[in-house]
């Protein structure tokens, strides 16, 4: 609840957020009214972000707005769902500067022109304690057509978009810099390879298209949040499968490579690394071609990283076909 | 993101309670999937509560629970919608307890039951900060046919639902309790008089079957969260009407009536006290016998508090037909 000083900003920065969506009523109304295209499923999820422990009070407000967005968004995309809007509630300490607030809603606005998307409804509440942030996104697919991590079968091959591991490197590299620790394996970056990977932790891509794309050909998808591996388990759980992972074809940045060299116990930290919001996702191997055909037409990297076998675990395979061990495998959100 | 460890535990709470949601897959996917009846819109709204704003430590853990899904279905009710689920975000600092969320997760599961929903998804974040919830309410109605703040027309009556101000007398009581201030007009109250009051303001009453019946009948309407005359005050200016409220019919509780006498200064202030979370609504005159068969069904007053007029502004009239002064309007959410 927002006393009317309040309401006013709140209603200056966020209504003209809502003008793309007629039935969010101007968020002048209780709530918002949604109509779906015919055919068509709900899909909808919710993701929130705590100052300083997602981001952080130097952090800029339009990149902070775009990740919470982006990261909603991501996982409609790992159902293969086109996105419709978003709620968001603004949990907000008295030291939230209104140019703060300006500076976020600026970047919805920006992401909202993207995606094609709109805001459909929020809440602002004060706090004693730290700025939060929570989105619920709201999408569709067509009935009974979601991506699912449910589905993959023995024999299918399982893929990757784009380059993994960036958004982990790009964590420590934002890291070091806070703590002025300019060691480790990171020193050699380009200025330009540095902000690469620290732009993929920062503003991650969702992967709409090829979730939309993967409609009715993959068996089984997920996005890439918490690390290559955890979110695989996933799958391998749900799914009642094993996952082979061929270590050699894991798809790295140039600045990745740089940073890990030709260690494979270094490129191992890549399938661990959080953040990457890129898709995984299996497909039985008859679909090469169309998923290649995919590739081709999104201008995105789809890469055969190892195949789905019997079992239940995810096991990561070295250049002679040894058993590589994972540590750490990552993070979990409920 | 909470830690493998702390997903269990979530695990074990939570996901019981999306047991009765096929589409939300076990939380085990990346989003949720809901099918609308067909011919229907999605209805959906956000709000959150923050520890030490909304509720306090001390409260009953069930109770906070049931608070916020019942505003958020309040506002569900306001649009004439039938609830199907909701998500839950849940920001938690350290200090909440195991045994604390296990008795919110069963204040959950009591009002499932009660409301026939049940849990679509949600996300867990740590906080060094206040416990902090939000919840996002999804419903739907047929298609055009929501109720809106927007339609009341000059000569419509205004009704309310039930009585008005008990949750607004209920939050003086607990205030006072707490500040082992015994003195002002709430003394003379029986305990059971008291308990009806503080059970208003801390497990309201969501009037869904009224919102459901209202529909096609009810040319406006908006649920009572910010004071009755707050929230008409969004039915003028949505509407472009004014509303002139007749203060000796505004419907008061035994216990309000002992607390505020049969002064005309005492009972306004029932029109300004928040969180009732009854039901106002405009109906053509010619809906009246409509509108009585309803309240008895239902076995819920619907009483006539005063009509629709030209102008814009909400004015409320004594017992001689004045002008009564109103201040400390209310509050306002986004």
């Amino acid at each position: 609840m927002a006393r009317r000083g309040e309401f006013d900003l709140i209603a200056d920065l966020f209504s003209p957020l809502a003008s793309s969506i007629p039935g969010a009523l101007g968020l002048t109304d209780d709530a918002a009214i949604l109509d779906l295209p015919a055919g068509c499923e709900l899909v909808t999820t919710v993701d929130a972000m705590v100052e300083d422990v997602h981001f952080y009070p130097a952090d800029a407000a339009n990149l902070v707005a775009q990740k919470l967005l982006r990261v909603n968004l991501s996982d409609l995309a790992a159902m293969g769902a086109k996105p419709l809007g978003y709620l968001l509630t603004l949990v907000r300490p008295a030291t939230t500067s209104e140019s703060w607030l300006q500076r976020f809603a600026h970047g919805l606005a920006a992401d909202q022109r993207t995606f094609g998307i709109g805001l459909c409804g929020g809440d602002t509440v004060s706090t004693a304690g730290p700025l939060v942030l929570s989105l619920t996104a709201l999408g569709h697919v067509a009935k009974g057509q979601a991506l699912r991590r449910q589905g993959a079968m023995p024999g299918d091959i399982l893929y990757v978009s784009g380059t993994i591991g960036d958004a982990g490197l790009g964590l420590e590299l934002v890291r070091n810099n806070d703590t002025h620790d300019t060691s480790g394996d990171l020193t050699g970056l380009s200025r330009a390879e540095t902000n690469e990977l620290v732009a993929r932790l920062q503003c991650p891509e969702p992967r709409l298209a090829l979730g939309q794309a993967l409609v009715g050909i993959a068996t089984s998808a997920v996005d890439i949040s918490d690390g290559l591996i955890g979110d695989l388990e996933h799958i391998a759980l749900v799914s009642c499968v094993g996952l082979e992972l061929d270590l050699s074809a894991i798809p790295a940045s140039d600045a990745a490579v740089r940073v890990i060299g030709n260690k494979e116990t270094a490129k191992l930290k890549l399938l661990t690394g959080g953040e990457d919001y890129e898709l995984a996702f299996t497909a039985p191997a008859s679909e090469t071609k169309t998923i290649s055909d995919i590739s081709r037409k999104l201008n995105l990297a789809l890469t055969p990283i190892g195949k789905v076998v019997s079992g239940g675990s995810v096991d990561v395979k070295g250049k002679d076909g040894t058993l590589l061990p994972v540590i750490n495998r990552g993070f979990s959100h409920f």
